[in-house]
């Protein structure tokens, strides 16, 4: 025989399928030692090259990636995972989730975990409870890992982020058109880029509008839930805001039950927008009017990013891809 | 020196900290091999010997368990999950979450991926796609393993559910009450034990009060979500049930949808029912009427379960426990 020393070729010469060749040549566990021997020993002999593509993904011994969230409970991130999913089983990868709860030590525990070839790679959504960028520049390069959505811009990283900003501006824009001058915001990530790109989205667009923005109007998001519920009804009643305008999905049960419990009509004497990826927004009473994040397609992004670093096929100059948030206009604005 | 010698004693004489030896016995990374050594020895020379409970715990030497889910984003795991945590954090376990999408090859894949030492242990809740029960057979004999709600009733395994017969006979006797005579039965994970008894709670109070259990009456749930719209919306078109009885949480998005598309008015024309432990359920339009499961607290004791195994500490005979649902009365039912 002659000619181009292909997988095809080793499995011929060795009478045995390519599939085997192929699992041999990356040291799968399915294949005995002794078949694995025969394969590369017959390779060296040949001086069989594999292409570029193969090898690398060769080097991919665990077949895992790591996703790292605060929380699954909340539906953004669920979404997202289930994007990251769809890529990884297009890649043969099994996916580990972790949620962090937003506390850094568990986040560093177990990330430092995975760093000793646990895993191929890791997908973070990182906490926002404090700034940790130092511990994430040494991280980004040790082991090949993507941000998507709470991310620090300041790392020689890649990141997949939503236009923060620009929908937080026309989420503001559509309060004041429907006629509301005095927009209370519920602060949430005020220690990530994300949080505050949706709160300036805001107050610029208050503030184009000859809007004050004034600090009795804002409230910052709590852990404690009933604290959430406490801190929105004392706004409602002491400062009678006309909008709330909420920057996470976790705001919007408070937010709904305060109403409930002032006995304030939605949308006639108070509107509410939320950042949310709830599903039954559109079932709520009234139904939601949200801003939504491209959830399934930022796990989408990230992932392919990822595995494009694993199978070192490199992206070009860009790391940021920013994808668009849509404003779907329900009940809750009610214009 | 004299006297009991304890990890205290160790750490006394080699003039290092009490966290350090106990690091250093149980093999942590954190430990330089020079630093383990000087103890180990000494150890040795001493006669060391380490308290069952200590010693026990030194072997779980990953200090990680995986809990495999169908789904986390279903508010019933979600909160499963979050009580496993509770207790694993106790144990400064982490907690790896895996998610099947009820895919039986990828369970299997999965689990066996964590065989070689990678989880000191496995909480399960089991694909509904098929059973299963040779495979979880052989598996139980090689890894700490605990099944909670949906589980093999016929296995040698400790199975952590729900009173799902008699929550359901609760629910359906509630809407007969309520003047329902016609009640429409939403099908889910009928290939397991939780999935039949909670069928079987509704046929047989369906029949204590003399009413029929028909076959057109029952639709089964379908993966893709549109073809579960597209049977409700049949369902009650060519059948006019006068209620719905929802046995998982995944058929209320369709089940309110369809009501809607239908103009029917809930709870005046059809009264609705559902599995759910969604925090949204009081905010919909109108509130819905659940069987909540204890979900968080599920967690707990399946996680509970596992650390005793871990720890060797045995439970006493009873492999099954029992925890109760609670039947929450909304507007959706509104009597």
């Amino acid at each position: 025989m002659s000619g181009e020393v292909n997988i095809k070729r080793l499995a011929q010469e060795l009478n045995i399928s390519i599939a085997t060749v192929s699992k041999a040549l990356n040291d799968s566990h399915e294949i005995s030692l002794k078949t694995k021997k025969r394969v590369w020993d017959l390779a060296k002999a040949l001086n069989y090259t594999p292409n570029p593509a193969a090898s690398n993904l060769r080097s991919n011994k665990t077949k895992t990636i790591a996703v790292i969230v605060p929380f699954i409970a909340n539906n953004f991130f669920a979404l997202a995972i289930k994007g990251i999913e769809e890529i990884a089983r297009k890649f043969s990868h099994h996916v580990l989730i972790y949620q962090t709860h937003e506390d850094i030590e568990m986040e560093m525990s177990f990330t430092n975990s995975l760093l000793n070839g646990r895993v191929d790679g890791i997908l973070t959504s990182v906490s926002s409870s404090e700034y940790n960028g130092t511990y994430y520049k040494n991280l980004v390069k040790k082991i090949p890992l993507v941000f998507f959505d709470r991310v620090y811009k300041d790392l020689d990283a890649y990141n997949v982020t939503t236009d923060d900003y620009e929908i937080s501006y026309e989420a503001t824009t559509h309060l004041i058109e429907c006629g509301c001058s005095k927009i209370a915001y519920l602060y949430g990530l005020e220690n990530l880029p994300a949080g505050n790109a949706r709160f300036l989205g805001y107050k610029d667009a208050m503030q184009k509008n000859g809007l004050t923005v004034s600090d009795e109007l804002v409230i910052n998001y709590c852990e404690d839930e009933s604290q959430n519920l406490t801190q929105i009804t004392q706004l409602i009643d002491r400062h009678g805001p006309d909008a709330l305008f909420s920057s996470i999905e976790e705001f919007v049960i408070p937010t709904y039950t305060a109403c409930r419990a002032l006995k304030l009509k939605i949308p006639d004497e108070i509107k509410i927008i939320s950042f949310s990826n709830q599903a039954t927004a559109q079932l709520l009473d009234p139904s939601l009017t949200t801003i939504t994040q491209p959830a399934f397609e930022i796990g989408r992004e990230a992932a392919t990013c990822l595995f494009k670093m694993l199978n070192k096929k490199g992206f070009g100059d860009d790391q940021d891809i920013v994808l668009k948030s849509t404003l779907v206009k329900r009940g809750s604005t009610g214009c």
